[in-house]
């Protein structure tokens, strides 16, 4: 069953948006992207009075109320479908609460193959694009950085520090073609990641340069007719597993 | 049982998008707004080579291709999943084929409470505010402006020509507010078109500039023969029912 | 000597930017357009903290600091050059404080033939475009809707509530195309618009709605003590010229 | 005298925009950005059939009118009148004959002090952008990588392939606040700029990684109270000249 749906999960100007274009650019099939921007466009108007209670502080921080989560939720609700309707999506994220957001997608999602891409940068390189954007409020890319990442286990992580947006969505468009998806049920998890990292520690790692390495580009692979990788994942079945390449898109 | 989506269906620069922007600031819930427009920007970027199959014509036509159709099709299953999971939905749309469009809608909202609105604009209206916007292909606006209504039976319709946006919200916002809808099964049809038609050539239809809003709107409810459209909604006061105003929001 | 330079003043929403596009479409030359949005554009992004010294306040207000008004007196100067130079120039204005804000204008312009226009829009209207533009601070369109045009006197007026941008554009190309230009030294006058205001009492004022152009637009011409100011003009129409007749655009 | 025009030229998205909008954050004064897209964004608006001779082709080539040149010119003065005033300005430019398009630039600034910028990105790096940022004609940025920089002698050369807006920002910054600027009678010329390449090859050069090397990032700096570096610069001149550093802004 190929993947249905690769959702892209990064901080503000991070990037995320440079590779979903180009993610459409490279693969063969159309897909369409949509995502928290989406979303937040798509409600009324923002501001301290916003009827659908978001915030964009003027720190930076964004506030979300118990009236947008309501939206968000049907709204997940209708993405979900419209991929088990048939159609590819890319999915743009912001998981500000980090694997606490991811939750509720993952329950809309089901059983769809869902590739789940950490998108990294250095909060420093993200804060200085921030400025050279000028059309954000600045203080979001720093405040997000780490935040979105918290607790989040990935399939496949890109570093926009390290590779531009298209070799990063090469990457992850190879992915995508080349492995059948893993289902929800059998999503990526903490012990897994740990697994696969302690694994890849034996592998040889091709590192681009400046490279702070840590655990960016994991590709927690699951091959064919795999199960649970997850929690109590046994170690010494993946003989052929090419399993955890530790890989950045640079 | 109250209404979960508007659909607004009027050409190019016909003003569907201002009235949505004041539905949302004027309707007591949050709304979210949603069309054509997001589709197309979801989708991969236009061309002739586009993979997603909608081309723009220098001309200011618009050409649909298969692909397209079938992203489109499983869009509308996932906006119609979000309105039946609880979100209210402006849906701004071009209806290229006009009644032929809407149908693939109506098979995706089945049950759903759905207000559809015409925004008509006279073309030469139109065509000048393209050239005032200065933003769209030259010609879509003459192009769209009929051919979006052919065959199409409304709930109300509104013209831009004759009324600002946010008179035309009101508008529609008190049907909303006001109306219990009516069942998809119970959809407008040309007959009852007809019947309202002749009724309306009784009424006095000119209307005065800046008129309150409750006056005003062509209600297309509950044509001959119609059976109860709504809950609570009074039997007796159907026979001599003038229901179906000529009117404009102007 | 033909008009270089054609100034449109109004505030927030009432439409000026869809005129000078307009007017770009219907004048035979090239126009560039300029103005107040170019300028804050080209400024350091804006927020309490600007180098520039602009805000805009949450409330609609905007402050404009020592800074920015340095930067703008030396904007002026490159403005009134590059007309100078040749090039014909649409300045898409708001004068926020009216003939104070008009004046260092007039100074950087010296002899340049120019047109004022003056760009009024209802102030409900204009509030309710905000609304339906839901891309502009709330409250931008009704506080400066009558302060821009305090003090002002216009060679022409035109009144988007009454007209579409395309129709005011044709009325002030028309102006364009058919005069010769006023030169700044014989800029309209306080006292020339009472002289014309209360000539203009007994004319009929009230416009129908979409009435053809060519009736339309107040033409503030020539002062007192102008000598000729166009090819077939009657020259014994002077003295007391009724020239001056108070229109809309609508 | 100080520097009062920065000049960055460059291809489309090598990154001119970002490194302006970083240099209007950390420079002190503000400073204004101006360019080639506040003018095309100014004249009316563009196609095969536009007044003011601009064309996009489809495949990415720019091809420009006498009527744009004519604009064009009356911009430059009008610019450079500006600069005079006092403004402090950022010019993002597309050299598209490269010097040749520097000359009448040159002209119009007279004496200014100007700093002259190019900014380099790897014709790939380039592209690949262009695809990531999605809303500009495929092939620009390939097209045009090379090709503004023919027969250009710069004070500073950056490559955003190699370091971040922001980091490029800085190196200019500091250049601008460093030095007192070369008046344009003592422009960078090709015979100077040979001259500091010579010199710059007895320098250790801090290269960042996948750098190709080249003349990328010359820094033609004239140190205190230095003179005249132009045509015929005597070569002995410069004993402890740090002058000519091969440097990256990365």
């Amino acid at each position: 069953m190929s993947i249905q749906v690769i959702v892209l999960n990064g901080g503000s100007s991070s990037g995320k948006s440079g590779i979903a274009r180009c993610l459409q650019a490279v693969l063969p099939d159309p897909w369409l992207t949509l995502g928290t921007d989406t979303l937040v466009e798509a409600a009324p108007s923002s501001g301290p009075t916003s009827a659908a209670g978001i915030e964009f502080r003027p720190d930076g921080e964004v506030i979300v109320g118990p009236e947008f989560r309501a939206l968000e939720a049907a709204w997940m609700t209708g993405i979900a479908a419209m991929a088990q309707a048939g159609a590819h999506i890319i999915l743009d994220e912001v998981f500000l609460s980090g694997s606490a957001s991811q939750q509720p997608w993952q329950n809309a999602f089901g059983p769809l193959p869902v590739l789940w891409v950490g998108v990294r940068c250095d909060r420093g390189v993200a804060a200085a694009r921030e400025i050279a954007r000028g059309d954000r409020v600045p203080g979001m890319a720093a405040s997000q950085a780490g935040l979105v990442h918290e607790g989040m286990v990935y399939d496949l992580e890109v570093d926009t520090g390290q590779a531009e947006a298209l070799e990063c969505a090469r990457i992850i468009a190879a992915h995508v073609e080349r492995e059948p998806a893993r289902a929800i049920t059998e999503a990526p998890t903490r012990a897994g990641a740990r697994e696969r990292a302690r694994e890849a520690k034996g592998e040889s790692v091709g590192q681009a340069e400046r490279e702070p390495a840590g655990d960016v580009g994991r590709e927690a692979t699951m091959g064919d007719g795999m199960q649970e990788p997850g929690e109590g994942f046994p170690p010494g079945q993946h003989p052929r597993q090419p399993a955890a390449q530790e890989m950045t898109c640079g």
